[in-house]
């Protein structure tokens, strides 16, 4: 079967002809259907050699916002699924049993590290290929008759800012003002979610006027383009007290330290975007009672309210569809910044 | 009056005598029974110039944990209290409307900055005299026949720890580590109020033996001398996961990056010593879902829980008792690091 | 001045020229601009003779929804509002310094029932007259330029729904089923403000097809006449599971009924309209983790945030405007269940 | 193997003899080492015959605390346990996928009356035998080096309330009153837990002088016979305002009718107990803002927590051991009221 690949280190990916895979005792074999491509796979591509060596195992299948059929179970994979059924894979894969996990919480898995428990495409064989081994019933939620093309980016480029909102929703009360820095594919769909879920004013930053107008259309109050500019009208829509939520999902420097002035008090300040910004946090660096944080994907739970929010129409994903062979060429405009909502891959 | 001040920048606080307020509109004049002294007025006396000018009104007098009489109330002051009503003071205040003070967090006014509102003893005349005014019934708190000298620390060295806990009850639950850096005025308190107030396993880490003891002595599980020799016995206590609370009651740089070495994933990290260190928060320098953030004093209706517990028996403070005449001297031995627990003066 | 007032036990409310009164220390003299009318008046006019005895100080002048501008301050009143100023008045008036009231949530003040404090309009002179005297700066929030008319109702029929709703968003999350009971002067803001807060469904029931026009109109993705062949198509939303929410804005005994057929495991039930249905519940009665409760009316953050809401353009409300002679004319149409919306009296 | 059953509606338990059961795809065997005797199996004993009929599959072997070493592993069990494990089994099983379940609150499982899922001991073969079928290593929690005597009664006695205690946390703060009814295998667990999560008061009542004895013991600060005369000396303990939680663990109307008398303004009451007392809550019934529900059981995190605590030593329960042979007589003694603490059978 054909596969997007991470062939070798500081290489451009391939795609390539590898065999199709045969699901062991507990697993479960999907036909891909549709896989989400995720700027975050640009930064594995950036990462240092030592880093892909230990944890990426190359070649390494990419992808990891998969929706496809069931197409074969293995043996003791449980009756929760048949062949045939639709589904979407959740991705953060756990242990299962520690304490995160039996909260349903495996992206904070404390256990994945050391027992070599890596997500799909980020590690474990991924997406981009016309079939894929999901390791246990857990990891799949049943789409129904959602497309496909629309429920691989929920995966993560929704689940992965809704995870965030959620933990920051007693913010995002009446008269809150919320931030997001980057209005790609995960920052088209945080301004989504905000305007779904909460009563906040929603600004977008971007360096891309283009982006911009997509958070326009998806339903930012106000976009700005991201640079110091913004900070005077940012801090002016609540008589200068500052946002109370900032959702920084580009992550370097630049938007780090921009979003870190528009913080007000007891705000809350949440890096998404994997890059290599921090924030220096102290009594006399930011506002009193700030929290700065990471965020990390989502929970299962999660995933099945994306997937129900979806299936009642409030979570429509900007997207365009490329095949298989296209892949290598969707990576590149990533790398150009020319890809706006989400690339979705169809075998 | 007697009162210790803060006259002239860069200068050691003195024992004046100054004239005896008077209650304007609203006012309320207490008679002062005792007045704990804190390490953040080391702080206010170690702040540039240009900060002490714009917002300490020298000469200031100091003490920003008072308890007292009621003595005289001004016109319009309300019938909340009685002349002879022992109370103690909420500090933080603000300016009563905005969307904050109306919640009761005043600590968090978006106000009382534009509308130039101190603290006592923090830019507002303080609780080191024989009287002082409070500008409003809403600013304090009956504490009946509770020793004003267990009461004065209460108003800071109690309720600062007590509203940085309350904020992290979420992540304190069975099974939990808490590390408190800091076994001092606030660090002993905040043992105590977690050995109380949830199951956590706590830790507690300062730079000095002796501060170790009261630890132990207060409730502390383990205690451990401030630096990298503690990290892997205290990541042993969990298998590794890290602590899920830091609170760090120093600051300063050595503290917070010792800090941020205990964190586990989806812990949080407060800063609450007024010093200049700060972490730097991103993807690549704190576990995942890890939140650092300051922590400033607390709300009225913390005290009053405060209080609360302090009347029930559950909260003694550690105490050394010391004339307004010794002021001066309880500086200069806290500026030697030979304070253990709270000093208090008494009038 | 004219008042609209309960004159005497059991008989129907006049129009009445009164006294203009004069605000006394710390008090503050409303000139009314308008003032909602709300179904719990009649409520009051049903109430047994010993409560009304005991609490409603007849003649009483009803009304406790009221905006007005600042006409005169008391001695004391102090400098947070001017003449002049448009202001709503919140009106579950509490002691201000007891637990609950510290924390702003005088709503529940645990010793105004004590201290005899009664809200404005009911026990205290109230908002149906040209002048109203507030018992203090605390308790009136700004409007600015908000049209009184649709102010008016916020502090009341926005506020109460909006306090019972915040108390339960951890139920009310993607993919949840909310029912609003009684789609009335308070049932159509809960309905407006649940599509504004939430992604929940949101279904709604009344007794009266012109009632659930309205539902319609305000954003009920659901309406149903208020009856058991509501039940299986409103389970039928979630595959059987039931809601996750029910506001009984009727509260009489087949609106609470026909409620608890509808929860699901879980699910929270509030009955807030004021009449005398009651749900027994114990284990075999309700869904396993269902709680049932009541909720009253709402905090002055909570008041704060609805004025920030409607001046965001976000809350607009049904009215019809009368004068305040035609005020006993209002109590009449309640009576006969006409008043669709708001009314709102416009001295 | 030698099995307590229930055989015949209506009659006594009886030890019997059976097969030992071997496991199939997915499921574990259990070698039983301890099991506690819960008062809810003789809920299940005077259960109406159609319930037994339609959930309860009798011979049904009774036991729903159990504690074992792993003894046998079926085909395509995982390899989160090896044979030898000692483990506590987590009960209330539900379907696995479901959103509640998916959060790991399977005790919430929408899915499980339609899939025919039952607890073990309440409809599928329990842990009053030599061995036991569990059905998927999820419901497993190790418990290393415990005593199985102590770890059995946390599966539920503990469990149980720690379930209720966590749900109602936001109650239990400082200055806080929480009664408990029922000073039994539960209650005592209960009374210990609130002490060791929580600064509340801890009031404790009971129909039996005996165990308010080990009220005392496990450390309830105050202790009543429960009757009406409790209400005045429990209300005075706040000033009149009533409690903040009752924790109802006994379920029959007189108990449920003393808790409605004990509560305060937004407090919580909640049946734990198996029994068909019933609350009438509406707007005059009980206090503004009060909440009253039922809770079940707890979820796989909290059990997980649980042993924690024990592993801690924070936890000792009062237990008496008896051999299957003496299966009914513990029974007898249940219905004779004469347990004190937790009966734990030890195959």
């Amino acid at each position: 079967m054909k596969a997007v690949q991470y062939v070798r280190f500081g290489e451009p990916v391939e795609v390539r002809e590898i065999e199709k895979p045969v699901p062991g005792p507990g697993e479960i074999l999907l036909r891909i259907t549709a896989a989400g491509v995720c700027h975050s796979d640009i930064a594995v591509q950036q990462m240092p050699k030592e880093i892909i060596d230990r944890s990426y195992n190359l070649p390494l299948t990419l992808g990891h916002e998969p929706v496809g059929v069931v197409a074969e179970l293995g043996p003791g994979a449980g009756d929760e699924f048949a062949v045939g059924d639709a589904v979407v894979v959740y991705g953060p894969w756990g242990c299962g049993t520690c304490h995160a996990c039996s909260g349903g919480a495996e992206n904070y898995c404390t256990e994945s590290a050391r027992l070599g428990i890596r997500p799909p495409g980020l590690g474990t064989p991924g997406a981009l290929a016309e079939y894929m081994i999901v390791d246990s019933a857990r990891h799949l939620v049943p789409i129904g008759d959602l497309d496909p093309v629309q429920a691989a980016p929920l995966a993560d480029a929704a689940l992965t800012p809704y995870h965030a909102i959620k933990k920051a929703m007693h913010k995002l009360g009446a008269g809150s003002v919320a931030v997001v820095i980057g209005a790609g594919g995960l920052g088209h769909m945080a301004i989504r979610l905000l305007k779904l879920l909460t009563p906040a004013t929603v600004v977008a930053l971007d360096v891309d006027p283009v982006k911009l107008e997509l958070a326009k259309r998806v339903g930012a109050d106000h976009t700005f383009l991201s640079n110091d500019d913004a900070i005077e009208p940012i801090r002016a829509l609540n008589g200068g007290k500052g946002a109370d939520v900032v959702f920084d999902i580009v992550g370097v420097q630049p938007a780090v330290e921009l979003g870190a002035k528009l913080l007000g008090m007891e705000s809350v300040f949440r890096l998404i975007g994997v890059a290599d910004g921090a924030l220096p946090v102290g009594i006399f660096t930011v506002p009193f009672g700030a929290e700065v944080g990471t965020s990390y994907w989502g929970t299962r739970q999660e995933l099945i309210e994306v997937i129900e929010m979806a299936r009642r129409g409030l979570l429509p994903v900007e997207t365009t569809t490329y095949s298989l062979d296209e892949g290598p060429e969707v990576y590149a405009r990533f790398f150009r910044n020319e890809i706006v909502g989400r690339a979705v891959v169809v075998p």
